[in-house]
């Protein structure tokens, strides 16, 4: 007998209860279907509802998931997603310092394409250039995944862009929120930035072992735990609409709209991306200063971007010049 | 009063015997310079005496270091460096899994520009393209140094050319033997490997955090702990000159010479590396085998490297391909 880990059976119970949401699943076809008694599915119920899950139980008919805790949980995400690699293999953990670091981690360990780190809660999250990227508890999405492209590793900045079209979709498909791209990768709306995108890369060589896309999304809560100076700048879905959305099948979503553009760029390259991006740009045609890491300001019109991602700054003397890496700034 | 921590003063006196090796250095001496009292020198000295360091202590003159135990520690390698950056913070493990793994993790945490991870033993040390790289303890060099240059992404590859030319260098300095390069960094003597290099990348989008960049070099020993497999393709420079080379001594020389040809390198560009590196490359003008990460094989004559530092292969139609990342290979 293959012995299986001490919380398997109440994973996977809760993984059917979400796979079955509009219908009762009786005691003993659970325990047929997790392969364990019917005395451990009713003990397990017990410690799910003790965790804040509401579940009902009707004599002869069985048990029935009504609704989940604040926050995710990990078979609330797994449970009916589509993906072909995306997603499959989650690792969730209620607190954690930053998804991002977890994951260069385990992809430097030799976590498989596709494998995310999702979290409740990050402690010390990490944001573009060293910055730092700040949430509330169990109402917005941290998560970072790991892909292993077969790419030269100069065109992996372009992931950040297709992320960011990834977002911006989403966001519209699951709130009717038309949102903007400011270059590289913020996702704004009236000026409030609602995601973060960070693109890391593990390369040996010329040889891409990895990419780790991080990705925050403000989605449920005001922000009022949040620093004066991030409330400024920020926002979030449920401050613009008023209205709450359940996480989970929000990154569900995401998942399956990011594998979609991303399988496509896999295909076809940049160019596939480069006009739904440019789309959604902000401030195309408009005069921009781009701050470089190095402190150096160049302003110009911006133009769009290259079939490569490059960011194209037309400078007062009619020049083209390429930004590769910068904060950009406008007046607002 | 600041706390230091508890092997401070043994360290210290340690990195002292080393630079006065030749000179006798009193208790009352080593005290001063220290910050400790006579008698804690006296039982730091009994303590490295138990570690097997040969210390000489002559009535009225003091203390003087005649001979180290084999392989390496952290202040045989401090004491006396001339570098600016490179190896001013060693990080030392007398065994550890791989100096690879464990610089990745501290450039991660935020490690400075030029801290070097140095061991005598690793017990699964890294090779190219997911090999492993095998090695004696205390016998060999294995460290990984943490570089954070400002440099495109694509160029990092360039190091790795760099690092293979200032290991040449050395080993001619130290042994008289005239090694030669096999693209791209394989060091070769009489079509044995003596020295390997792994060259990894830590970014962000297009912004470089740092370059960790491994060597193994087989300095003594007769590789007899090793595979058959592996010392079928493997030499030592004992094994050729019969002689055995202080490791320390070999590292300083290593990093001096890397500092100084990675600063000409950040002034002046690759081509200032390029013909150092062709100079010593193996195999320019012959026919070589080109196996890509996919498999694929390419056949035709390495022609040299590009200021970019790819290698250029002249097909048989003439044309010359640009090789960024494969294994190459020779008959003999």
């Amino acid at each position: 007998m293959v012995r299986k880990p001490a919380n398997y059976s109440k994973k996977a119970i809760l993984t059917l209860l979400y796979e079955h949401r509009n219908e009762f699943l009786s005691g003993q076809k659970i325990s047929e279907l997790i392969g364990c008694s019917r005395t451990a599915v009713w003990k397990h119920i017990q410690s799910l509802l003790e965790e804040g899950f509401l579940i009902e139980s009707v004599q002869k008919k069985g048990y029935r998931l009504m609704q989940s805790p604040d926050g995710l949980n990990e078979p609330a995400v797994a449970a009916g997603l589509k993906t072909k690699r995306l997603g499959r293999t989650i690792r969730f953990y209620e607190s954690i310092e930053s998804t991002q670091k977890e994951a260069l981690r385990l992809a430097d360990e030799g976590a498989e394409d596709g494998t995310v780190v999702l979290t409740n809660e990050q402690t010390n999250g990490r944001g573009r250039l060293g910055h730092t990227w700040q949430s509330q508890r169990g109402t917005n999405i941290a998560m970072s995944m790991i892909l292993r492209p077969s790419l030269p590793i100069e065109k992996t900045p372009q992931l950040t862009l297709l992320t960011a079209v990834a977002a911006t979709d989403v966001i519209e498909k699951v709130t009717g929120l038309t949102c903007g791209i400011k270059w590289p990768n913020d996702i704004l709306y009236n000026g409030k930035k609602l995601v973060g995108i960070l693109t890391e890369l593990q390369a040996e060589a010329t040889y891409v072992k990895a990419v780790v896309i991080g990705i925050g999304i403000n989605v449920n809560g005001d922000l009022s735990d949040l620093p004066e100076s991030v409330r400024q700048v920020a926002g979030s879905l449920e401050l613009i609409t008023g209205k709450r959305y359940a996480l989970a099948p929000f990154i569900q979503e995401f998942f399956e709209c990011f594998e979609a553009l991303y399988t496509t760029y896999l295909h076809e390259g940049f160019q596939s991306i480069r006009p739904l991006w440019e789309q959604r740009a902000l401030n195309l045609g408009n005069v921009i200063k781009v701050r470089k890491p190095g402190g150096h300001i160049l302003e110009g019109v911006a133009r769009g971007i290259n079939n490569e991602g490059v960011l194209l700054l037309q400078k007062s003397d009619g020049t083209l010049a390429q930004v590769y890496s910068a904060d950009i700034e406008w007046d607002k």
